[in-house]
């Protein structure tokens, strides 16, 4: 049996000075409960989404000499982390000093593996360049080092031999993705076991949490620890990481699974923790207890994920105190109740702000969502505000100086929406956040976000978009949810869920008329989920082929029967359907450019995960063609 | 003698059709003027930079179908040039389709080269992973498919063989990176030499305009053909692409190099033309009569590249009027300058939107401006609805509704600044902008940038920041340009010029008084330059080690003995340095988050080119112990 300490700890971003105090003290931990081995996570000292602070040699000379620090504690006990490793003699791709995205094994201050590789470390394999993943634009891969010193890739995978209290342990040193190899042409797992033997994997990762991520990790690792008969054990970090426009939540989650396959470990998620398992190592027949996994494609773990989330944005940005524009509507009543759970309602200020527009039903319907929250609570009207600004560009005179002529500029009744949106953001909401001091949320959901559906400088402000991962129907459910599970009483007004979604931005989009906004979620949210969420990417040629087979519910996963009766036919189906490409495509980018970081919760969200041009709107040759056929 | 027509194109990103169009006509007319070959530049069919536009099957169908159009076209003259490469039979390592970055030859309908490649197609070498381009995330690189097809890179960099008129002729193909090999571990060049004889090199790129850069590339190149002693043909796209938030000019200058590494030929930059040119095969030792080359580290490159790339990021988004607010300060003045230029001042509307602060004396000079150039102009004043504004959250009570207290919420000065920026950008400009039909500017210019010294949607708010690749020093010499070079006289009045910058938000910034802004620009433009701009950026580290050493101000660049008459000891300068640095890693990045692209000038800009996370502010131990050894 070998004792194993695992590491689940939070890493902070950017900083290896807290890092190193956290590992510190959990080495001391591990040594004081008779650990053989502490594993943490993968960039566990630097912290792994930095941006391009990687091209600081300050801060790579500072993550060298906090890797000093933990290498000198290992006496007595092993420590495998990961860190950044830098060859200041070589040079990477870019010119600058080289980098590895690195898995240290440290014994008694010194550190292990110089006997089979070129380095006293292991360098990750695959580098993901997908989603948010940015590896290959700063560390020297696996390849190209095998490239450099003439070596087969298989060649260099070897494992990292130990002595473990007299005993030589081998372990096959994995990062995150290496244990992810489907796609790719390099198999790690299987190159090193064929170097072995292999008496334990472990996988140190910095692992985002998606909805339904950890489900197939499970599957995919336990398939991998089966087939060596090997056991696998899996160190993820916990903690909030950002890449700017996109804000990750790690779940840790860590877990072990046995030379059978099955899982005998499993960490809670969010937790930053150590703890201590007796590894059987030799019992490969004997079949161990497995453990129960939860489920991560629950609204439990949406919830779970959006609280850490945004506690840890928060806590990152010293934002203690938010202020939140409530409407009646559905996206602020659930952003209220999140904030309200996080903060406290001592620390959350809520205000409506109505216009001309805004009914009585939603005005109520906002008031008693505050009072049920207990919050702060203010009502700020913008009519004079918006009256005032109309006004103003109508009616000062703009000079030709040219010319010397006069002329008038006409605000319409369009100009005069955004104008209320602006009003009620950048004027009360960022005003009443600065005096209150603290900051405003932004309430977007994903599917505004994908059209662009809000104002710029107005709805589409704020500090942070904790549902901008979320689609519409997506946030109704969270509204159920909050009710059902986590206040335990309708908080949300059932007549707010219950409402028409609207902006009362115009007489056209009155609520108690049953009027509201142009998006008809039960379809476009799956219409928007296939132009951006799909693996490979629905284009209108993919729609409009999959409506002319009859087969388009199905393929985006909406209602069947449902768009033949949103549409009369094939003319109203294509109009819609461009409409909402040229705004995904064009308006919507320009808009996101600008718009707050995004809080992730799905496997594709906006940001630095879903990178984009602003171009104009495409439509391929052979989607005209078919359009001119079934559009006649 | 070979007859080539270069084909330096404007490529719209995201267009095949366009830009199969503009290529076909350029075939026709290469046709014509009996050339016998065609160039085209690296992915001129698709367009380079286009997000994650790649993941949409339906975009790559139709990009293959344009191509195979190309390749029709190539009767009677061959026709290089570059598209996107799609093996539908395999994948990348993303487990979607597999994707090249390649360069197709093209002749008599058919593709060539398939003699001695996996494919009838080449693909590119060397994929950068730095600065704005995201190569791997995309494109299987030649490195993979190597492993793949078990031979060695080297083996794979075959010449492609030509039958011209009888004569077969021997080319080294190469995609833009390719021929900047000095960092990386595979020579292109020097390995498709190895595997020749080669009669001819051919460099398609799509490579963005920086300052200094063709100079560098100029010299790089010569020296490359020099080196083989064969003529190297570069072509190079115009046109202006973006990745979001940065939006990049191609400048062409498609350039020959003879077998000497004379460059006998250069086409004219921002221009859309085909060239034909008599290129000579043979007389490697016949020296060639060198043209003479821009330099385009001067500020006529500058300005051109600002007006070609705002005119396009203009016609690509369909805005074709804009307001400007102007201050009397040197940024609005810069910009009003600049769109006047593209625009014409017809579709120009500068307005003034004077608060209680801003002194008679700018109010005075932005009046002169919009004068000078003969706008439409306006002036809106802002204090009235900032009054309004601050009276409405100061008076307006706040209910605690656990206990039903009330408390009023107090403005500070700090507060109200923010309050009327948001007013002047948010409130007016954004209204204005729609009721003229067009958009609104951001005058933002680098330095502020860096350290977020504007308000969120108020002066860092806008469609596109024309200068927000500029340190303020740079503002000023192009003021100074614009008024010599460009417009011949003073339009920018030297009051302007000559004045003290100053935001004037409150009475501490009263420019009359000489105070202005906290940011001492004849120093702090290069103490962020080397925070963002050096290819090892500088961090405090850095900074107080030069200071120590007494050689910061040669390190960074600014004016000899300006730090000792800014600070007055150690302990001045190391509170200047950390405020700084606090900012440009902390609320500097919250602000760019939510700010408008960025034109792009430099070799490193804001947005795509300079990938950040919004963390917390770190010093490095080294940095710490620094301080204390000299902030004593």
């Amino acid at each position: 049996m070998l004792r194993v300490a695992l590491g689940q700890m939070r890493v902070i971003p950017g900083r290896p000075d807290l890092n190193t105090g956290t590992m510190l003290k959990m080495i001391a931990g591990a040594r004081r409960r008779k650990a053989q081995m502490i594993i943490f996570p993968e960039m566990a000292v630097p912290g792994y989404l930095l941006g391009d602070t990687w091209e600081q040699q300050a801060f790579l000379r500072d993550c060298e000499e906090y890797g000093r620090r933990i290498i000198e504690a290992s006496a007595g006990v092993c420590v495998l982390f990961g860190n950044v490793a830098v060859d200041w003699n070589k040079i990477g791709e870019d010119g600058r000093v080289r980098k590895y995205n690195a898995f240290f094994t440290a014994q008694d201050g010194r550190l292990c593996g110089a006997d089979n590789f070129p380095y006293p470390f292991r360098i990750k394999t695959l580098q993901p360049s997908y989603r948010e993943f940015d590896d290959s634009r700063y560390f020297f891969s696996l390849r190209k080092l095998a490239a450099e010193v003439g070596k087969s890739i298989a060649e260099l995978l070897q494992p990292v031999k130990l002595n473990i209290d007299g005993k030589t342990l081998s372990i096959g040193c994995l990062l995150c993705e290496d244990g992810w190899s489907d796609d790719y042409g390099i198999k790690p797992v299987a190159a090193i076991r064929r170097n072995g033997p292999v008496d334990l994997f472990v996988n140190i990762s910095t692992s985002p949490f998606a909805i339904g991520k950890n489900n197939e990790r499970n599957r995919v690792f336990s398939r991998q620890a089966g087939a060596a008969g090997v056991p696998v054990v899996y160190v993820n970090s916990t903690g909030v990481q950002n890449n700017g426009k996109t804000v990750y939540v790690f779940d840790g989650c860590s877990a072990v699974y046995d030379g059978s396959g099955e899982i005998v470990e499993c960490l809670p998620s969010f937790s930053s923790e150590m703890k201590l398992i007796e590894l059987d190592l030799t019992g490969k027949t004997k079949k161990s207890p497995s453990v129960p996994v939860p489920d991560d494609r629950d609204l439990d773990s949406v919830y779970r994920a959006l609280c850490y989330g945004a506690e840890g944005f928060l806590a990152s940005t010293g934002i203690e105190r938010v202020v939140i524009g409530i409407s009646g509507g559905i996206d602020s009543s659930v952003s209220a109740c999140l904030y309200t759970k996080i903060l406290g309602s001592e620390n959350v200020l809520l205000v409506n702000m109505p216009s001309k527009y805004n009914s009585p039903t939603t005005r109520r319907l906002a008031e008693k969502l505050a009072r049920n929250l207990q919050s702060l609570y203010t009502v700020m009207p913008i009519q004079e505000s918006v009256d005032h600004t109309v006004k103003q560009i109508e009616q000062t005179p703009v000079v030709k100086l040219k010319n010397g002529n006069r002329l008038h500029l006409p605000v319409t009744s369009f100009v005069a929406e955004n104008i209320q949106a602006r009003d009620r953001s950048a004027r009360i909401l960022a005003g009443l956040a600065a005096a209150f001091g603290g900051a405003f949320t932004c309430n977007a959901n994903k599917s505004e976000i994908t059209v662009g559906y809000g104002t710029l400088y107005g709805d589409i402000a704020g500090f942070f978009a904790v549902l901008g991962d979320l689609w519409k129907h997506q946030v109704y459910a969270l509204a159920e949810y909050l009710n059902r599970q986590v206040y335990g009483w309708e908080v949300i007004p059932r007549e707010i869920i219950d409402l028409v979604p609207s902006a009362e931005l115009s007489s056209e989009q009155a609520v108690d008329e049953g009027k509201g906004d142009p998006v008809i979620y039960p379809y476009h949210d799956y219409l928007f989920r296939a132009f951006m969420e799909f693996w490979n990417r629905a284009a209108p040629e993919d729609i409009l082929t999959w409506y002319a087979e009859g087969v388009l519910e199905e393929k985006i996963g909406c209602r069947p029967g449902l768009v033949n009766q949103i549409f009369s036919g094939p003319r109203e189906f294509i109009a819609d359907l461009e409409r909402w490409w040229k705004l995904y495509t064009g308006m919507g980018v320009a808009k996101r450019i600008q718009a707050p970081p995004v809080l992730v919760v799905s496997r594709r969200a906006y940001g630095f995960d879903h990178r984009e041009a602003q171009n104009t709107a495409h439509f391929t040759a052979k989607y005209l063609k078919l359009k001119q056929e079934i559009g006649k």
